[in-house]
């Protein structure tokens, strides 16, 4: 990167491969080499102390939206950074900065959606700040959360299990995956970006589909109670086709995947069509991929069946040595490799 | 507050009543009765677990000023909530949000600042989060820092020596003022609000002011050490006036200062008096205020007269229990009330 002439782009914030140059050109270089999963791990969140730390800010337009607001949304994201590490979250920062102008009763609204989300997850906003900016200096709204996870008991049993097969590291970590882990998806795939596409004025298109956004604790929690759950991310901005980027480049293997095993809703099929939009590249909310042990893979699943947040999770692949990168297995028999995406098919979905 | 037609206004995010009140009528409504210290308290940050949790987010304009720029004044603001408390901050998380088409190599010299004022005060950042917004929906840059800290054994040490006097909480609170404790500012007053003020075009005046901005944690381990320390508070956003006020409401005591004990530099004065301005009011983003047990306020001054952080450290006033509110008695003898300011005379100065 030519950091004289360069500026920021969107492309850096659409969770693909710009935005992962971006971070390791000039956020990378904050590592110390402290944490024992530090900022050089570019995962979803640090552990030190025993302690999850991890963070969002939120830029979501519109803030309301079909199935939530800007306020769930930022407590739903940053709870699941905190489980998709394996670590039961507890608390919460809230920090608003706000336009000259907006509605207290909007703002009202939001906190409610926090506050009910919280109350969801079984999480506590504990500390906040808030900060006004003039008209016209801000596009009415962002929040950042931070969160604050513990080591819940559920995860010592699922590392427990998983030395039958590996030296496991002590948290769910993409350095985990070995060949042979089955890929599970929790459900269905497109949900959030679609619903935020739907609410949007003026694109000319509506469907009746509902953001996923979900506290995946609780969830977490029950599949590791399991056991054999080597990692788990969930697939927002970037998709299915970043996070499985990821694991492949973190873990070193190939990831190989069935487009006919991903579940979608027919309405999300649809309007991806009419879109011209990836599937594989949408951001969801409420979601998790789990990589899994073969020999836990059905008590996943049924575990995952018996939960509401679970109920349409499916075995869409699996990882392999013998392949690199991504490859996806089409509908008709093809192969082709899926990489991490460029730009954002849609633009500040959370 | 008529939440149905109320706005947010700059007002809101000044640091001063309507903030005060914006916090009560909307974001307590999250207080869901966690924590050893939860949002009620409206502290610096709140306790969890023995663990100390704190947010700031950063508007500050412009973004490179004399004596600092919005990195360092991410960590230094983040850092003093922790230190506040009593707390020993060991991690940070940072969100940036950024404007399509902001300059990279800025982004670099503030993350430069990021690292350099972590390093100054012993923290690492651990994770992060980049947004970007289109080019027009958000005016450069904002960050967001959250802070986790653990106890120190000089707290405890502070705590145990402050048993002589009072029963005290075990951390550094409101609740812990008694009358006759003296009132101690670890330096001089207004220098950060100056220095960004004078950094801004087309103010038409220019100071050789630099910003105060520094992480204090290591002075409070140093005052701790000594002992006999209530409360500590770094007076931000409503300066000394809306510090002092919020202690007098949360303990319930009076507080009384002199003018003439308050340090200034005479280039600070001099601007305060051109611009109209009220000393009392500016924001600082390296100095403490200190409530502190009288028969120890010896040692905690010389303690900071041997720190570079506390060498212009003045005793200014005390807690008394036969006044409300805070009084100022001013350098020609007169007394007045200080109350909360309503309005910023400096706005966006963090």
């Amino acid at each position: 990167m030519n950091m004289e002439k360069e500026i920021v782009t969107l492309l850096h914030g659409a969770g693909g491969s710009y935005m992962n140059s971006l971070i390791k050109d000039v956020f990378l270089g904050l590592y110390d080499g402290y944490g024992e999963i530090g900022l050089n791990a570019l995962d979803d969140g640090a552990v030190i102390n025993n302690i999850i730390f991890t963070t969002d800010s939120y830029t979501v337009r519109p803030i309301f939206f079909k199935g939530g607001n800007i306020g769930r949304l930022s407590v739903t994201g940053t709870v699941n950074d905190v489980a998709m590490m394996g670590g039961q979250p507890i608390a919460l920062s809230l920090g608003v900065v706000l336009e000259e102008g907006f509605p207290i009763q909007d703002l009202k609204k939001i906190t409610d959606g926090i506050l009910s989300t919280a109350k969801e997850a079984g999480v506590h906003v504990v500390t906040g700040d808030t900060k006004v900016m003039e008209r016209g200096k801000i596009d009415g709204i962002i929040i950042n959360t931070a969160g604050i996870g513990v080591r819940p008991s559920q995860l010592d049993h699922n590392i427990q299990n998983l030395r039958k097969t590996r030296e496991p590291k002590n948290w769910l970590v993409p350095l985990n995956l070995r060949p042979g882990d089955k890929i599970i998806v929790t459900g269905t795939i497109g949900d959030h970006a679609i619903s935020i596409l739907s609410s949007r004025e003026g694109i000319g298109f509506e469907v009746n589909v509902s953001s996923d956004a979900a506290p995946l604790n609780r969830t977490m929690l029950n599949v590791m109670e399991v056991g054999g759950v080597a990692d788990a991310k969930d697939p927002t901005r970037g998709g299915l086709a970043d996070l499985l980027n990821d694991w492949a480049e973190k873990s070193g293997l190939g990831i190989y995947i069935k487009e006919e095993k991903i579940p979608a809703r027919e309405e999300v099929k649809s309007a991806v069509e009419f879109l011209g939009l990836d599937l594989l590249e949408l951001g969801n909310e409420g979601k998790a991929v789990l990589a899994v042990s073969p020999e836990y893979e059905n008590d996943v699943l049924n575990a995952l069946w018996s939960d509401p947040l679970g109920k349409d999770a499916q075995s869409i692949g699996e990882v392999r040595k013998d392949i690199e990168g991504v490859i996806l297995e089409t509908i008709i028999g093809g192969k082709r490799y899926i990489s991490r995406p460029i730009g954002d098919p849609v633009p500040r979905i959370c």
